[in-house]
């Protein structure tokens, strides 16, 4: 198997073998963690990002805490440790919540943390094998950050349906715009897809529009952080831009997401987006580029009306916004 | 006078001061020409860039190769080594004519010089004076790459048109994208800006079309590497995207540029977009950030067409292409 999964568990060692995604995309190094406390660095530090692969890591962080030491105080305290990791991240929540509830039913961590890993792993390839069928032979498809592997158990969840195109037989290739200001898509993305032999070449986000004049992007995939029930589509910061300029050059334009990202209760109104730092934007990996004293607004998504919007593959059906 | 000139004549000591341009934005510091082997140095290391700059720039070392010897043949040597310096620059070979057939005329180079910078200075304030009257009181301007004091002998093309609004008592704020690969935005619009006082804020290049959605941009603004007399202009690589998404949200799209930009022989079809290195894109002050073995496409202009340009300003007047 040589495809990339930022997650291991090594059963032999009783260890979790993680990614180290920091080192990425100049070193493929791997962080090894031997107990919880490692995990909550692990988690704290970036080792391991993307919502669904925090959540499993966090699982197996909880069973590591039980190999440890399985007194109830001392789960209690690796659960508290682990929730502190990273503020917004539901899937984290989700998953300690999952593992404590277990505990209480005398349900073996271990076992629980595999469970929820084999379920985000089958997830995804669910989303790749329904999402494949969109893409023919000879695309070139553009997509934006990284909606891959790195961020989930195994495939991801847009890169999900592009793996499962090459599985298919499909010479389908890519190219990555590098998603500024953190620059998952030139890190991460051009990272996962070039390891495992998809043709993929790195482009600015400037370059985009142009190239699709040219007539050189036949279809756009992305995933999601975020979807309402009227198929409005929250999303890094530069995935609205993205739609218009599909529309406006008649390009279809997808999103991958499992139904976990669906929220059913919240209208547009209700979302406020998140700003980051503004040193995201001030500096790239510590080098400055914005003149001092100068002010930045650095929204971290946006959001994509339906109407711009030609599918939404989810794990067990295609959902199209725009036909009644 | 404390708005930005990066080139100054100092007459008493008979040298040229650039502000040295591979500093920006985090140290104003300047580069001191004494001899026209330092403007070779200076225009090929990048201390001065922009056309109409360097331009300007090699007509001083020009006048600096006379004052230190005004052989024919010392001459010709300054005039063949100042050729050399940039492979693509128009104005450089434009400049350097002008001062070889003045020479040979008998014309002080030092005069030709200073009388070749005036001119730029003139052509940039028109160009302010008349674009600066498509903006209001409190307009929110948009701004791609660095058409400013810093590519040009003072004020720039499309930041003039900003500076005269404000001159004219209007409060203007800018937002300014960052654009990469080459970042002139933040690293030299932000700066060059901020240094004058007008409010500038940064932001990575995938925000503008989610500001534009939320309203809170009025207009748009950029300059132009080359324009046609069917009017698409040919600029900096994002500019199209730009265009797309003022177009889309009903913004106003303006280009300012000075009429030697405009050329009146070729078709759309003829011009070649060049292509630069993939380093701009792979690298960010050294740092790399694509994985090693991506390929890269790096196209540096890209093409707006006439229909989505609401006007270009010029020196003598404001041109609507669609206004039949």
């Amino acid at each position: 198997m040589d495809d990339i999964r930022p997650i291991i568990w090594n059963e032999d060692d009783k260890e979790l073998i993680l990614i180290d995604q920091r080192k990425l995309p100049n070193k493929l190094e791997y962080f090894t963690c031997k107990t919880y406390k490692d995990v909550v660095v692990a988690i704290k530090d970036m080792v391991v990002r993307g919502a669904p692969a925090i959540g499993v890591s966090a699982a197996y962080g909880m069973a590591l805490a039980e190999l440890e030491n399985s007194d109830d105080e001392f789960i209690c305290r690796a659960y508290k440790e682990l929730k502190l990791t990273r503020p917004t991240a539901v899937n984290l929540f989700w998953a300690l919540d999952k593992c404590m509830d277990s505990f209480k039913k005398g349900v073996n961590l271990l076992d629980e943390a595999k469970k929820i890993h084999e379920e985000d792993i089958q997830l995804c390839k669910k989303i790749g094998e329904l999402g494949q069928t969109l893409f023919d032979d000879g695309d070139v498809i553009l997509t934006h950050c990284n909606a891959g592997a790195l961020a989930t158990s195994a495939y991801g969840t847009a890169l999900s349906a592009i793996r499962f195109a090459k599985y298919a037989g499909k010479n389908v290739s890519v190219i990555s715009d590098e998603t500024r200001p953190r620059l998952q898509g030139a890190k991460l993305t051009c990272f996962e897809l070039h390891y495992e032999g998809i043709p993929t070449t790195a482009i600015s986000d400037n370059t985009a529009g142009f190239l699709m004049k040219q007539g050189k992007i036949d279809k756009i995939i992305v995933g999601a952080d975020r979807i309402l029930s009227d198929y409005h589509v929250f999303n890094k910061i530069g995935t609205y831009s993205l739609a218009i300029l599909a529309k406006y050059h008649n390009i279809p334009f997808y999103v991958a997401a499992p139904y976990s990202t669906f929220d059913f209760e919240n209208t547009v109104e209700d979302i406020e987006i998140e700003q980051r730092s503004a040193e995201e934007v001030m500096y790239v990996d510590g080098v400055r580029i914005v003149a001092e004293g100068v002010p930045v607004i650095n929204y971290a998504f946006d959001c994509t009306p339906p109407e711009l919007i030609t599918a939404i593959i989810t794990e067990d059906k295609i959902i199209y916004p725009n036909k009644k």
